[in-house]
């Protein structure tokens, strides 16, 4: 039975790496940039609150491919080898869309 | 009688370490990470409040498995031998779900 | 199919550079300058909220030729060749008018 | 005639030391912490307002036997020879219970 | 055709200089002055808003003459050979009145 | 006739020094204390204003003696040699009461 | 005809040094002092606005004699040969009263 994380407040859990049909065709991070910033997938979301505890909607849903920053984040690993980052939502730079 | 704390404002309290059945089969934290994530378990929680004072409910609960930063909250023991860390909600990362 | 990128949050995605019809007649940035400002077009921007979640206009519209630091935004490429960056609005410093 | 403090604002007054029944059969802060905390008993608190001055409850009350960091506050002593801290109530990591 | 630029959020738009008619008989800038201010003139203003979008007036209008600090703004040249200035609005010191 | 100084803002004026019925039978301030309060009596108070410019009281009262720290305030002397200081009423530390 | 400047915002304009009656039988700033305050005269206010917008009285009035920190504002000299300060009014400390 597989495990995995709910992000807490704000956050987001992204799977980061190999997203093929995005490599493709798709983006190019210079190499020039000063702050490269990385693709992933978002795999679960957390739950935002304003200040009076009530809850907002994210901006990302699961399965959005996003643009995000290389650092900022928590790296962590499943035992499905796979990489992952816990990131807040107001980090994450885009949405990739075709 | 067994002595516990209770925590203050946003603060939770989480008993570190050797959580069994987290650790197979489970979350591995690679060793290239910049800053560490840590496993728990949640053992108390304690009141959050609004600007006006009102209460707000917490995003975790008694016995959830969190991952928090290995540095951030401040660390205390019981004489039950375990490790404890008081650290405030909004600095744990997830929850870990099966 | 092309691809790009839907900014996040208070985010606009600006292409940079060789933006002909402003180069010609229009604004010199001096060499002196402490901090630079380029010229763009904003291609996509993204979605502003208040602290209660309800949506704010953004005050620059897709199309708009602005001035921006060099410095502060995300640089991405696409593979169209064209560079892009990933910048707050409030660091954009003006739109550029004829 | 005793003489003490009303600590002003969101501020408490914590007699510091041998609080002897937490000791025994208590809590251990472990040398490795990095902010040690210290153990002590709310003598006397402030007076908390919200923005527009309305007063809001404190979340220990006195005779509460608290963690709190050694550094953060100011000490007092009163000629009682006993060692007192001056501290925000929110610099309070958590109460102890039995 | 002349090009200019709108200045976008609480930015002003300043041109730098020799404002002749304030320079003579006005104010002088004492050597001494650890952040010495420059003398310009609003040329045009952008859009300030509150909190919920709503606009905010600004305190300073079209052609009002201005002290602001050298450094704070971004310099920018039109080829009307002229230097101007955006700055923020709440960083403009004063209005020169006659 | 006496002149003095009306405190702006949340700011209090206090005097400092040889509170003669203080000093005796009352606190004394550890000489390891990392940032010694001193004691004063609170001659003026200023005028708090919360964001909408309404009155807000404050929580001390002329003539209270208070804890105050040593660094923080701005000393200022009047003619009649006593040393008095201008400090925000959040950084006193506490009332001294009997 | 004179010239003068009518400060932005919450900056209130002040004429520094040699205001007689105030220098005799008044304030004596020590030398001690981490940071001398200097007297000066209030010639000029801005105008202030809460977060909505709406203007917020000042707490000085024109001819005000006030203690004002010697560095915080920006100087400014009129060819009247007197100096002044631009100020924002939070930085002032206190009315001088008789």
């Amino acid at each position: 039975m597989a495990k995995t994380i709910k992000p807490l407040g704000a956050r987001v859990l992204v799977e980061l790496g190999e997203v093929k049909d995005v490599k493709k065709g798709g983006i190019i991070i210079p190499d020039s940039a000063k702050e490269k910033p990385i693709e992933g997938v978002v795999r679960a979301i957390g739950k935002k609150r304003d200040e009076d505890g009530k809850e907002i909607p994210f901006d990302v849903k699961i399965n959005d491919k996003v643009l995000l920053p290389k650092y900022g984040g928590t790296e962590v690993k499943f035992d499905d080898g796979k990489e992952y980052q816990l990131v807040r939502e107001d980090d994450l730079l885009g949405v990739i869309v075709e």
